[in-house]
């Protein structure tokens, strides 16, 4: 079993390459381009993980990891075209570079890519590895949907922004993790137990990730502070608030919609804080964090082994115990 | 051997149906609305008819059709988008009915959705059908590409105008045909003259289009006649004539392509006369379904079986003999 870190270096040894042909040169270099701006390579790196849990990482393994790294990238240039992102990790999106049409189109390049990358994998496993990855596929559509379409209503349940977050972030990371059980020759129970790993991980990692827009530290938060606030955007934190806050709070929240600026991040911090929304979403967090860390547990390999996915966990959730 | 009218019934009556869930209702109705819009469903009957010429119809070739209709409408729904088309067969697209970004969603989950189709086929046939399906879907976005490359240039020659629309829209109709022979256990070389044929009938139907557009009879043709000439559209008819034309008359198309309505139409058509532009179409096409029938001819089944395959071409091609 090898660490997050050293997989990580295998992977991107692997992945860094040109991943198109030369022509058209304009959808191929959109295409290209997203795949350097780089990124950690979490879900790639987390199927190898899970497939040498039970066995010698496969090049199969490689190649489904490539299929889910490529899928992500694709959903990240569609993402993008659709919220009218103009910056991704500080860079121009692919649509800010190269136009929404060649955008559009390289993303759909991509997904082909996808399933090319797929279809390089021993042929007695392709039937349950595309039926996941479809699922999950499919599942990303549906929470990108969700999301859009909570933008225009007034209110949203907790309920609904789980359900919606799940599908949108969370089944990715656990249909990595239960592909690279299925490389492995796992059985059903095993990769369901990795599947909820990641997927609860993947749930704890967003709370984390909308607890840190408002909260985090300016050095380390590579994004602006208060971002989802200054876009009225509803996020686990001002969910939750809207649930807690009094008549006067919520009123309040509603009229802060139209401002902008420093001075809103302030004010509505304040509501949060009077509704406790960060040491709620610290509960949340710990929580699915712990489910995830009692569907690790259930997975039935030696403990000895499921070492460096617990790490990889504590790594993710900036955890130092 | 059933022809392309008795099949045609047999497909529709298993694709019309709703192929989404309920919710997210946004996503998933745009989804099914293009599909409602209906269209003559050419490709999937067509793989049926390359199936039903080695074997009885079989149920795998019902899915792979599925998968090919879908696909079919993911790329009009992406390239309706690309296009900023407002009206597709008369009535409103996706993106202006449900707006850009669930109209880009519902393309997605619509080609994640073919996926899905051919993967309810028996497996030991994945491979093959993926590898052919995931190349054609390739090509057919590098088409869409070049063809918005052409907008912005000046020239281009007939060569890359013919590579241009044979991946965009004559592949598709190649592999249809030859994924209805891979599942009928067609040998290599039956699929490859089956590819063939499919590929060069679309070529010959893409030239009768760019013909039709200019030249047709406005009763019969669905779009506004002139519709290409208005749009600056790169045509067969406008290649050959740009290759044709003298000094003065490429100097009065530069010309024309600022002014509108029904005197432009005029005037171009009268430097397409001077270019012997319909006389040239009518040979093009003619090669091209020549070239097809050819490749029909080689197919190694017997001839009676061919009858409604060639009935398929001519109906296709408007051709009375």
């Amino acid at each position: 079993m090898q660490p997050f870190s050293a997989l990580a270096g295998i992977f991107e040894a692997h992945f860094n390459r040109r991943h198109f042909p030369e022509q058209p040169q304009n959808l191929y270099d959109a295409s290209q381009y997203i795949l350097q701006i780089g990124g950690k390579r979490v879900r790639p790196v987390a199927l190898l993980m899970a497939n040498e849990l039970f066995c010698e990482l496969s090049s199969d393994s490689f190649e489904v990891a490539t299929a889910i790294e490529l899928f992500h990238n694709f959903s990240l240039i569609h993402d993008d075209i659709m919220d009218k992102a103009p910056l991704r990790r500080g860079l121009q999106t692919v649509h800010t570079k190269y136009g929404e049409p060649t955008a559009l189109l390289s993303g759909d390049v991509m997904l082909v890519a996808a399933y090319e990358a797929i279809n390089r994998i021993d042929q007695s496993l392709l039937h349950p590895v595309i039926s996941l990855f479809n699922q999950t596929a499919r599942e990303v559509c549906e929470g990108q949907q969700m999301d859009m379409d909570f933008e225009q209503l007034k209110e949203v349940s907790l309920d609904e922004y789980l359900r919606m977050i799940t599908l949108k972030t969370s089944v990715l990371l656990g249909a990595s993790m239960q592909l690279g059980a299925i490389l492995g020759g796992a059985g059903l129970r095993n990769q369901q137990q990795l599947y909820a790993f990641g997927k609860n991980l993947g749930i704890a990692f967003q709370i984390q990730d909308d607890y840190l827009d408002a909260y985090g530290d300016p050095q380390k938060f590579g994004k602006q502070l208060g971002g989802d606030i200054l876009a009225n955007k509803k996020t686990f934190l001002m969910i939750h608030t809207l649930n807690a806050a009094d008549d006067s709070q919520k009123k309040r929240l509603e009229v802060l919609k139209d401002t902008n600026g420093q001075e809103k991040i302030e004010a509505v911090l304040e509501i949060f804080n009077a509704c406790n929304a960060a040491g709620w979403a610290a509960t949340q967090k710990e929580h699915y964090f712990q489910l995830a860390m009692n569907h690790l547990e259930e997975t039935a390999v030696l403990s000895s082994r499921k070492k460096e996915l617990e790490q990889l966990a504590r790594y993710l959730l900036q955890r130092e115990s």
